[in-house]
């Protein structure tokens, strides 16, 4: 309990549920390092798709691409604002499925969004560890080990509460943005002064000299690429009861300033990557020579970076506030197990926290953090949950045809079409280097949850009662006979007399003879104290304390009465040392376990304390 | 129970031990191999010593060296002969030591054997599967794995009993020692006829040119190199009771046969070795050389090359008899664990054997299966213990003086002081290669073993009766006050109420509040229902279970009367699949641990069998 207290500091009360919840000005940082730190790359993802065929002929494209992401962008914030409406307890996008597109749909987008949060963490983790390897070259040997100590580190300062760990977190993220918008200001500044020229390159980058067939799917691929800046904006909607009360206002106004933050990085970026012609080199990143130009070899330049480095593990902690609400949501549908419906004793959803933890931590030795091999899994979850979400809506709209209706169709209805364009892209480009496992793990996934859910389901009806009937309504004396397990006569088995004779008068030692010396003695010795009760000696012919005892229960069950039932009481040797297990009860595990298959014995745990050396 | 069976075979029945003792045919090579695996190399090992010192003057020394080790030899299996006839029980130097030398040393003779047994099937495996590796380079890659399926093969034969385990081993070791027997024979009977000259070498052995002080050390070194041979005289005293009654007549002529047959076959191949003037090279051992030139590559050269790589594997087989022996002798006496003295279902000490497959297993993983690491902690051991057999019997003459008393203390007291020579030099010359790890090692073993000792007597100190003086004595009505947890009112609450009328007329429902609006409907419905039992509730601040139930039951506990107790009842969900413990029980475990904390408190299982999908 110390290391406990230690690590996580004092429990908090129930009632400091409302400290708990996220503010505006803390929640807006929690939420948006993950889309804020995909944003930075985004442009460059567009230009890798592009330059290799277009060269400098890819500037003519890229702003039709730019835009399209732009109002693909305004969509989803509209959309997931209206979910944030109607799904007041979160969920986003496996609520609205859940409510208009039936159990599989519901299933698919929270398996595509449990995997893409847990990627999320692996992902950017390891690449803010290669990071750290390429700049100290000494560790290349020990990136796992520092990839699982910031896996670590997460999970721990988020288990202290959400509190603690958005003011944590808060922080850099809000040094970044103001940061990328001196960068996007400044910038504005020089060009309109006209300072601002294009980059220039050792090897000139041409325009392509044969550009026959541009291909639609080319354009499609870099638009794709381009949509990576959109993960991240569903985390709000999932976590909408993390905000303090109003929580949906709350919410709401996170995501307004999420997206309006997003859409002014990316464009801001997007505009003066085209003004700048910078394409991506090898070890220069677009944003790198964008704020090399405008800012100089400046401080701001240095800050930058720095953060930019810094953005990438603070991403994954997007994934620590919105899958723990999630799994909460899941559990209290029963889709997963129930344990992830409680707090722990900072508040926080532990359970779905330590969740991530082991399962990225897996991801993170499995795939030696090796992000090469980790990003083509990734993001493919987050388009499916938006194409559901998008679709659901639209589904939504023709049912309950409130106002505008028709209208709000048609946005959703051309958001689902984008949105499956992206998804089925991204998928299929993907496919070969890895996303195929997803094929494989998101169905198994559902069937998880579906198996988990029809179990809770059948066990729930089972345990019903149609009519509370217990037995002392009936005038019938109930009883107990009572077996003590008996090896030799000492101080646990005088305990374990004194402790039968208070529940029962029908008492019986068994002994399962290994030793058929041993046997004689024990009786021997029992007739000489002249103890009042049966010692029944049962043969082993296979050394085997469990079988013949099993098989003696099975007997004395058959015989009982109505009304009647076994209790069998094992002793246990309680001191306070881990070895007492090993020294003393090892076998009391399958005593339990042989017991438990007996519908009318019960296993009765005698605790018989002494003191250990 | 199917897997068990299919790859155990059937249970044996306690009485069919008589045919699971191992008959002097079959004893022989069961106890032999590792002796003779041993002794097929030990004059390489003198060469090894001498030859780059020495160059061809070697030989002028090895005869010397041969005898000394011969004479020491003949101690050894005199010395054994005596300790089986003195220690019917088995045990070897642990049984000499701890009647004539006290604790330490017989804690340290026992845990030198521990771990002795224990790197001699690492080592032996891990040689045998390098011989592998280099016939098929394809395999490389996979020693670690390989090594692990030999352990594991050799286990399961081991587990299924004595009796089947002794001829599978059995027959190898056979044609082995029977191949060297040819061996040595034909190149007697060629010496004879005078066809056998000197092997020649490409690049010729000269005699040193300076040979300046040949230096007592090095011939120690030669001789304590070459006394490898003598590994395995000890495992027939360790495992006496393993043999056929007469145990003891049959155990020593085992030993007698035993001695011949090292005897003779390191005495042939020295004498062999001698005359043709083999020395080492690269890739080709003394042993293949000799055999080349006495057999010229007939069959008869292949299948002793087969055998000598095959017996490799068989050495590990004389540490699965006598360890789980000696461990069984250790438990007896409250050394180790109680469970090394039980029989498995095939009258194998299963545990034991068990134990060495998973310390080997760790072994073989943690030093990658290479045995440039192993061979420097390995037979170190062996010597200490001979050692302490040999003072404990130089001791044990003095004490007794029986007959001849004074030849016999000459005798072992002269052992003593070339074992002891023995074992010091091949610890210093191992030291830095590893053997200091047994510097540790071994102490941390006996601290071990003393504290289990000292745990069980101090713990069986504890469980003695002094009076037997039961409650139900003393006209003393006994009662137990019963507390059931409830959740809800279900079918299981109401088997657990059935249960708790069946032994106590004094019953409390307990419910921990997580939820207040929960804890008001079900007290609703508890009024409704009119149950006659309070339903206490209490408050859990923190949102933890253990913590508020522990501290009622700390205050009922204080209010018993004397005489008086508290069963605790526990509802454990049971199906038959192994994923009801996550999805039902996750803290019932918790519980019961809480619960045993209390000395009048007793935690009742009861069991709730549903049906799962």
């Amino acid at each position: 309990m110390n290391i406990k207290d230690l690590l996580l500091g004092k429990p908090l009360p129930n009632d400091a549920i409302k400290h708990e919840k996220l503010s505006r000005l803390w929640g807006l940082p929690i939420m948006a390092s993950d889309a804020v730190s995909s944003v930075a790359y985004a442009i460059e993802e567009i230009l890798l798709v592009l330059v290799p065929v277009l060269g400098l002929l890819s500037f003519s494209k890229v702003p039709y691409i730019v835009l399209g992401i732009l109002v693909l962008m305004l969509i989803l914030i509209a959309s997931y604002s209206t979910i944030i409406d109607h799904y007041p307890n979160g969920g986003g996008s496996y609520a609205v499925a859940k409510e208009n597109l039936g159990e599989v749909a519901s299933l698919l987008a929270s398996s595509a969004l449990i995997i893409d949060y847990i990627l999320t963490v692996a992902v950017s983790i390891s690449s803010s560890t290669a990071a750290l390897v390429s700049a100290f070259p000494s560790l290349q040997g020990h990136k796992v080990l520092i990839s699982l100590l910031c896996v670590a580190l997460i999970t721990l300062i988020n288990l202290r509460g959400v509190r603690e760990a958005s003011k944590i977190f808060g922080l850099p993220t809000y040094i970044f943005i103001f940061s990328m918008a001196a960068l996007i200001i400044t910038g504005f500044i020089k060009m309109a002064a006209g300072t601002l020229n294009p980059v220039s390159y050792d090897t000139p980058i041409l325009p392509a000299e044969t550009v026959q067939g541009i291909g639609l799917l080319l354009i499609l691929r870099a638009f794709s690429s381009g949509c990576s800046a959109m993960s991240g904006i569903e985390a709000v909607s999932n976590a909408v009861q993390s905000f303090k009360e109003p929580s949906t206002r709350n919410a709401k106004q996170v995501l307004y300033m999420l997206g309006a933050v997003i859409i002014f990085i990316f464009g801001g970026t997007s505009l003066l990557t085209m003004k700048l012609h910078v394409v991506p080199v090898a070890g220069h990143t677009v944003l790198s020579q964008i704020s090399e130009t405008v800012f100089g070899h400046s401080i701001m330049y240095y800050i930058l970076q720095a953060f930019t480095s810094l953005i990438l593990i603070l991403a994954a902690n997007t994934a620590y506030n919105g899958l723990p609400q999630l799994l909460y949501i899941l559990a209290h549908d029963g889709y997963v197990p129930r344990q992830f419906s409680h707090r722990g004793t900072k508040l926080s959803f532990s359970n779905g926290i330590i969740f991530i933890f082991i399962i990225a931590s897996l991801l993170i030795i499995g795939f030696k953090s090796d992000t090469h091999k980790l990003i083509p899994l990734y993001s493919v979850g987050v388009f499916i949950s938006f194409t559901i979400a998008q679709y659901g809506m639209f589904r939504k709209w023709r049912q309950t045809k409130e106002t505008n209706w028709q209208y709000k169709c048609w946005i959703n209805g051309f958001g689902t079409i984008v949105t499956t364009v992206v998804s089925v892209i991204v998928f299929i480009s993907k496919f070969k280097d890895g996303a195929w496992i997803l094929a494989i793990l998101m169905p198994a996934l559902m069937l998880t949850m579906h198996a988990i859910n029809r179990h809770y389901t059948y066990v729930s009806e089972q345990l019903k009662l149609d009519k509370f009937n217990p037995y002392y309504d009936k005038d019938k004396e109930r009883s107990t006979q009572c077996i003590i397990l008996v090896n030799e006569i000492n101080k646990p088995f005088l305990k374990a007399i004194n402790y039968a004779t208070s529940i029962s008068k029908n008492i019986v030692a068994l002994h399962v003879c290994r030793h058929p010396k041993h046997a004689a003695a024990l009786r021997k010795e029992w007739e000489e104290l002249d103890i009042p009760f049966e010692l029944k000696v049962i043969e082993t012919p296979f050394r085997d304390i469990i079988g013949p005892m099993d098989k003696y229960l099975w007997e004395r069950e058959k015989q009982l009465a109505p009304g009647e039932n076994i209790s069998v009481i094992v002793v246990n040797y309680v001191s306070d040392h881990w070895y007492d297990y090993f020294l003393h009860n090892p076998t009391n595990i399958l005593f339990w376990r042989a017991l438990m298959k007996h519908k009318n014995v019960t296993c009765v745990q005698l605790p018989f304390h002494y003191s250990a050396v």
